[in-house]
């Protein structure tokens, strides 16, 4: 094993990074594969990044990875890789979930390198991806503070969803101090799935947290929600921001240290 | 918690019942809802019941949970609850298995409501679904004492009625003291399947038992027989009764108190 | 029981044969019924064998049955049973995968019996499958000594050919003393995936073993490489035999007396 230095050192390219476990980054494709079509992934000193709006332009996906989490990360200028996510489905499905995953771009930056190494050495896997011109304005979120958090357990927010998503198209999500309260009314009648904070918290993957300045109740399109819980394999909890007139904001935390990724949705007018 | 007495004298309600476990419903539903479209529940101071011809007229469907199955049981009046059955699984979806479920409907009979809650209690569901108006005459289902009775595992009968369909439209049920044979004679071949009494009796849910007044040569609709088996999730155990030019009837017990699933479908002429 | 003499001595049958568990039957239908439609059972005092070409004749499928193999086998004159595979698939459907299976074929030779019986003896199942005239010429294939061979697991080799058939339509095939190298060039970019032999060998099924008299490298159609890995479940490895213009020869032992299924493919031009 070569030290951290000396591989930084040697690279030869613009960019390389690698991390131990490729499933981070399959799942994080999964999550947003479906949401976006095309997308940069901006490589700098800090990190990797991506920001995209969904091809109805009606969400936005912002991921960040920050360059600590990685096991090996070099960044010698910022660059923007152009990525057709349908493709790199594709190469990442090559890759074990035990794989160590390398990225890598050079100075032509017209093609993006993946080597994945499985933990015995015995398999590696090369694959080179052409990238694309991506035309995309970097819009600025502005660091709010929410009305109401809510964090809740993952699998529970893809369920109350994907229920309520049979019913009808919009949810109604209300937080008062008790509880919050996911309402929908369809063609077929009403319901409403209420969660309140936990009392007992054995499993702190269970708990329901409400931290509220403001009570609030807000309408959004269940599809949009419904797509966000692709990310819940990410993390075993979600996080809700919520605000009056303002996107609705849903994180999913990869582990303290290693970033995030959050989703934006414009709540729909009553 | 308020004592069953109190709970069931401070009702407003014309009808409402409780189940501990939603899980029942549930499948008591997935194994309708292909056959039946809309179908009354008759509510009654014996229990909930319903009655219902499939949509093409050929088999009939009875169900019957008894009122003391319920933890909590309370019927003012008679009445009837016109419901369209992919709505109510809708709606169903939404209750985890664990979940208790309860149902309620008012005097003015436009709606039904159902409550889930979860073991924790820290999750409470609430849906109204719309009722309908369904024309429907009761058929009185004569008692029976059938020529032959065998009980059998429910998987076995899946598996039979699942295996055979793809050889044949028929199959032809014949029961003797020795066995009960399954046959089927189609464009590929033919075939049969033949169940044996069980000579050791380990496991109750394996038995074959056979119960003769009279040997028995039927044929049926294996299509509507395949069916049949998703009640199978309902009962380790299934009861096929025959008698000569009689329908057959298939029946799926909740348990000894809880109550019954039915299905009766006429004979083919040979 | 009766002793395996007498049953032999006893059968009525041109051909008989009984194996213990149905599951090595059903698992080579299901790795050759996508691949072949309709194909003749060869019969002989040797054992039972099979040899058709895909219907698009591209590739070839041998696979031979040996008669120690089985539990009983007995066969008076060689006899070809032609067979409609679907058909064949469906009648196995009804065997369980420890159900003993019993084929026999008798004089007239326009159909073929399956008896299935499980292990407690309750449930015996019999079929009958109408055969088919079916035109083949048996190709000779010549015992080639290979250039090179590849030992590799099964479940490696069902993975590889399908993640690199996302990318592109063919394989390049590379085998060094040192590696065996898959690679794929495709629209989105190219990719590769090498193989040492293992280092360590904990678990034989994991184990990579090159056997070498010459470097070679060709190229496959995945599409087909992909098809033979529908044989997977039939052994925890798969051996790849290569020679310069010469068919790949892919085959999966069913332990060692059993006998094997080997499926062919000519090389492609670069």
């Amino acid at each position: 094993m070569v030290s951290k230095e000396e591989q930084n050192s040697s690279s030869s390219f613009q960019f390389e990074a690698r991390l131990t476990q490729a499933s981070l980054i399959k799942k994080i494709l999964e999550a947003i594969k479906d949401l976006v079509t095309d997308a940069n992934f901006d490589c700098s000193a800090e990190g990797l990044s991506l920001q995209a709006m969904d091809s109805s332009h009606v969400s936005l996906v912002s991921m960040v990875l920050h360059a600590q989490g990685f096991e090996m990360f070099q960044c010698q200028r910022a660059v923007s890789l152009g990525i057709n996510l349908a493709s790199l489905t594709k190469i990442l499905k090559c890759a074990g979930n035990d794989d160590s995953i390398t990225l890598r771009a050079d100075e032509k930056g017209d093609k993006a390198e993946f080597v994945f190494e499985s933990q015995s050495q015995d398999r590696l896997s090369e694959f080179e991806l052409k990238l694309m011109d991506i035309d995309s304005e970097h819009l600025g979120i502005p660091d709010t503070k929410y009305s109401a958090v809510v964090e809740m357990p993952s699998s529970e927010y893809r369920r109350i969803c994907s229920d309520l998503g049979l019913m009808g198209d919009t949810v109604r999500i209300s937080v008062s101090k008790e509880s919050v309260k996911f309402q929908v009314d369809g063609d077929i009648g009403k319901g409403s799935v209420c969660l309140h904070p936990s009392s007992v918290v054995d499993k702190p993957t269970e708990v329901v947290k409400i931290s509220l300045e403001e009570p609030v109740d807000m309408i959004f399109s269940i599809r949009y929600l419904n797509n966000f819980a692709k990310a819940a394999p990410l993390s075993d909890t979600v996080t809700l921001s919520l605000s009056k007139d303002f996107p609705l904001q849903v994180e999913f935390k990869f582990g303290e240290q290693m970033g995030y990724l959050r989703y934006y949705l414009a709540p729909k007018i009553d």
